[in-house]
């Protein structure tokens, strides 16, 4: 809600979902439906629900106004059900609100909001998590460094990373489908007491009308349904963080293995050379958001009786936050992977760029089946650091070895040592992910 | 992992399963586990496998020794697999952590202490449930004052309050039980490359053997898993948090609504009328590590590549806290339950303490049917005004107001602010709490 | 920045010193203050420069449009520069951001929007500690019921709680007070290479002209100064957090022992019982947000190389968040105190909850200087489970038990039940807290 | 306290200053403390102070017995009490923890178990720096490519980025040594009420003899003191979170300019090329602890009344793994250092990577001198742009560019086109930072 960071630090289409207008949307949405099933249930007369719908639809309210306003008591609710009642008028005016306190009406706009910002952000996952589909299939045999703890290991392939990352965006997807938020309503109490009979019935309208989950019972201090909204949404962040780390890391001048091209971003107007790979740096930022907005939230289900005593206004601010760093971070990544140019040939060439020796575990187990694994582990070794320290190609130290090229032939080595011929399960893992992600979007 | 502490704070079963010793025998049983799925596979040798098997299985590793040598490489795998391969000897050593990386040992051990840890977890957890379940039930008729905002609202019951409880416990067991922690196995890469064409096939029996769900792909980098475990202990502490928080206001010596009474616990040696809810607070304690400790370890998503340079290794402490601190906040709670001395007769004079002005929104109701809202308000205000300044019982003042005596007679009145006749839902929502928490232990 | 949630979440003077509008001022006062040291060290014609700076003071900026064109380089400084470089046009346009990258702008901005804001705060952090030494002044005699783990211990005064609240604030002012925010100048790579041999003339000129601190160095990815100003704001948070819960605790129906009373707040306005503390409840809510966005401040320190990929960007946010927050946190327990009525009489009250058991260990020590402590313990443990269980009065079962009567008078065993003689260094302490203030205002 | 997992993740001299044996010391030490402070004050016969002292200094107390005796009241205090009490025998027996309560006594020996850690974490920070300091100093001179979100910029110098690490070392160094824990002493709930008029000299006593700060009242829910270590711990590990991130960055076998050279680390078996820069691999993993902890630690600030319930038990384990963590991260930190092996050779050789385009800034500002900005920016970047598709050396096209050959000779190019003719203030700075640590090693 700044109009100076958002563009860059709350991108993406569900920053609108929790807007200040969402919320009051969501408000009027809420005690509308909860007329309505007070009429549905036979408590409220249909017409005068009929009246509060149409005003809590059409009516003008004042976000400001309404803000100012909840100062004295705490929070929105009351303000706006003051406003509802004053434009209702007559004889409808006495069932506005009837029967539910501030938190039914915060708690269920804010599930009305969760499910709505959900809808938009998934549509940036699904939207990201076909571009890494595309990206694993495309470069299912482009050949690139596998690399741990920062170093060149052994060979993997570019769609095989790829697929790591769709991977991760299929399980926060899942994740996020099995999310069901539901209805709050409970009265001052949460025994709907003034309500009498008629509790259970409007619950369960009210529920339907908003096509929210209806909870068993209310649950104004039991948060777990913020807990597992919160802990979805983290999770998706992480995912961002990771892949986007690794695109800027293949991005790296002496890498660039990638780059984000896109017509007005990322260049440095002094610096022409630099392709700052401005998206997944700000997804990067965005997903750093996560972990202590989770935090809060988790820390925040500490709510004592049957309402909190600041626990509960303490949820606001990280829940809304929370959408709009995670919305952001899987926004920029999708826009990132849109920009993203592979260079297959620099791929290839980084790996020539220890000799062949990231391939001389490979030629170590070969001539283990022969000379035991200590003996050919030496001679291996041993060889290699001589050709990092630039004495010859590894090829052709490993040929000149007596130990080594007893066992192998000069051809053997040469086929050990090609990074494409060393690729274990690579093809097989992509399809594997393929596989799972055309499962996941046909069972949805 | 302090014996001066952890008696308190990592009470209960969950830490032994997460203990040094428990580690070890998770690691052990991996790298067994490995070597019989590539003699499944035919890979291996069946008797090198067994032999492997063997020595993990019977052999004595000195888990100090292992975890100095382990400064090395940066983890305890490697020194293992060396040892392991000593004891082994003969031809079989050569079969010994055959096609796997360090990551892929101590993640599937992570797994496998993590799947034991939640059996032992679920057993607290499923006995705390059944505790709310008792309270709920025997107390679902027992009057109480409602709270919000830490301020007497209108009345609900003991099993009400602990009903909310018991929905808490019942979400966050429902989410424990969808965890399903999968066995890693990769390879310096995660592409399995030095298995050649059997990576699949090993990968599947791997899994088998160790009980775990197989992954499409190796995790390496993917932290899904880290983060849905991670999320499933951090609500589960928070369910602990909001119970075990309202168990201590109800105790408190001016509320003096429950108290734990047990032999040797919560006296204070120089304040004989203290009854100190230890149980409670060392839950409420527990439970406030939970936030920090699943921050971190959804910040260390972000890891890069095939394996990541510090992200991964900052997982080892942080999991194994939380499954500490989660687990002795559950075995806490359920000893304040096992504990719990509920008085229904002070819950009762409670509710007095306000002379019958907690009720005065049911007044209000019932008058506003034949005066209208404001009318109804104002009068009701003034009365319960007076009555809170000590003027005189509220049921007297309300029957004298002109207003309000007109409209409703003095046995109305009385009715009216009888806690025990407005009660709403209450009953119907520990009902529901109770069918869900039935299903739920009939469906797992 | 949110117009329905700020009036109660971000509360207070602060807010509007951190706002886009505070942020745009404060990237136009960096870039002036540098076109104007570079004037000052004669890299810059000083015409120009004040053609500059006049331009920063006095043109229009859209921040929604310079916000927009963000996304492209993905931080505001470089449209800004863009649209000021404009608008100054003519020779003096080639010397508008010489020298400087776009952190140097942002990250100067930020300390100065922090230096500003920090005023405000420490506005409200003065009233709240006079408030709270002005109750601890006043009711340094009011006896009070002592709480530890939520029961009644031994008395104190209730103006030594409120000394305790004053001797955090006092703390977190003090380390307010050390916050020094600097200046940041290093271009590019923070060697202000562009500058040639002024650099350093250039950022001593720049500081002084922001009345910022000279830093020794540039500090893009030495974060120690971020670190310190969220540090300082945290602990005020915390400070905060304490002071509001125990508010709420005292405030319950069943303690009374303080409400907040204001016109137009805290009321229900069907519960004209209740008293909600709604300043404290909003302080607690405030006070919550802040050890999730130190943490998130902490991590982003991760920055490497010269300028960070991602970890600069993740400050912006919570920076803001963390001065609202803790901002609002003070301005409400400031309101709380303005609104707080104590009332000495139910204090008094309270105590005798117990019929004089809390009094008990007293007895027990005076009782034990002629029997030995084991024996005093028994039998003042023996008196008081009975007074407890209704028996009747402490002070008589005492004096009719053989072993108290027989070494206390009736006279002294009631002077020993009496609160108010027990008050220990109560009266002292208050007064080192009122020392400790005043010399802290002294030296300020 | 993990066998398996310390010597890796809580590396250092500071794990052994926070274990179980450090806390039972330390809790003696204020036992012993505080019976002679109060023998001092003339409260308790000297001989049986000494007495007492004797005992505390020279008893065998088994910490786990201790530990588990604690369950019944919540701390290890009050079982150690009672083993004290019974040990010292007699008379003297009497005067055993006089007037305190158990969190006088817990809370006196976290302050002083932080003291003798701080002593131990300082002495690893000290030569920390001064290995940054070494490194600044000898390649003050080294060229090396300046890098900006993982890109190329323009260059500084290997000794320059050093000196941010000094920088950040310092600052953290700084907040150290202005943490002066305090003593606790407060009784049951703070007045020290069982010490009449003595307690303020008892208070001063025990302070001094501790050598902790003497508070001016009790803090046992004024938790800044705590806030303060907590953060000045944190600041710390975010600094190595830093530098051992561009550690692991600058050693990536793509970039290779520094790499940690020790016997037995850091090679991997399977794959000779690599070399794991395990030290500031584990730096980052322990670094990564503290944004967590630090939260909890914040979060459980809020702290009611005269003692907390639940919250003070909560800061054990955090403030024990803060420690631990920070510990570790700046250990592993200075092994890092003292394995730093810097290739200038490479860094040189990087600096080429893009022919000389990261240099093009330059040639763009003393082009504008004489054909304003945008003729001279789009000259130079059409050639850089070339330069960069591979058509030509950069300083052949800016030679032969119309616009650009004009105004500047192939020697100015060619200048231009220098590092280490372009490197600013940086020596300046590298001088700057030493100068600042040679002063704050001086003060201290």
């Amino acid at each position: 809600m700044s109009e100076l960071f958002d563009p860059v630090l709350a991108a993406g289409a569900v920053r609108d979902e929790v807007s200040d207008a969402a919320w009051l949307r969501a408000l009027l949405d809420v005690e509308a439906a909860l007329a309505q099933a007070e009429a549905d249930a036979g408590v409220v007369p249909r017409e005068h629900a009929e009246r509060i719908a149409e005003v809590c639809r059409e009516g003008y309210f004042d976000v400001a106004e309404i803000g100012a306003k909840s100062v004295g008591v705490g929070n929105p609710a009351a303000p706006l059900v003051r406003e509802i009642t004053t434009k209702v008028g007559g004889e409808a005016a006495r069932y506005v609100h009837l029967g539910a306190t501030s938190q039914d009406i915060v708690d269920s706009a804010a599930m009305l909001v969760a499910k709505r910002a959900l809808e938009a952000l998934r549509e940036d996952v699904e939207a990201a998590a076909e571009h890494a589909a595309r990206l694993a299939r495309e470069h299912a045999g482009t050949v690139q460094a596998g690399r741990t703890l920062l170093q060149q290991a052994i060979p993997v392939t570019f769609g095989f990373t790829a697929a790591g990352w769709l991977s991760g965006l299929d399980s926060a997807a899942r994740r996020l489908a099995q999310l069901r938020p539901a209805a709050q309503l409970g009265g001052a109490t949460g025994t709907l007491a003034s309500l009498g009979e008629a509790g259970p019935a409007v619950l369960a309208a009210f529920s339907r009308r908003l096509d929210l989950a209806e909870p068993a019972l209310p649950w104004h201090t039991e948060r777990t349904r913020i807990a597992e909204l919160t802990g979805a949404l983290g999770e998706l962040s992480g995912v961002v963080g990771g892949a986007s780390r690794t695109i800027t890391l293949l991005a790296q001048t002496e890498v660039a293995e990638v780059a984000e091209i896109a017509e007005g971003s990322g260049g440095s107007s002094t610096m022409p050379h630099k392709r700052n790979p401005v998206a997944a740096v700000a997804a990067q930022a965005a997903a750093q958001q996560a972990p202590g907005l989770v935090a809060t939230l988790l820390a925040a289900m500490t709510q004592e009786h049957q309402r909190a005593a600041g626990s509960w206004h303490a949820e606001w601010r990280p829940l809304t936050e929370l959408f709009r760093g995670t919305g952001s971070a899987v926004h920029w990544l999708r826009t990132s992977f849109e920009r993203l140019r592979v260079d297959p040939a620099r791929m290839r060439q980084n790996l020539d760029a220890t000799g062949g020796a990231i391939l001389s575990e490979r030629v170590t187990t070969e001539l283990a089946k022969d000379t035991g694994r200590l003996a050919a582990h030496d001679a291996v070794t041993a060889c290699t650091k001589r050709a990092l320290a630039g004495e010859g190609a590894l090829a052709d130290l490993l040929a000149e070895d007596p130990l080594v090229g007893k066992h192998l032939s000069r051809e053997r080595i040469e086929r050990l040592l090609d990074p494409a011929d060393y690729l274990g399960s690579a093809r097989v893992f992509v399809e594997r992910a393929l596989a799972a992600h055309a499962e996941r979007k046909g069972s949805s």
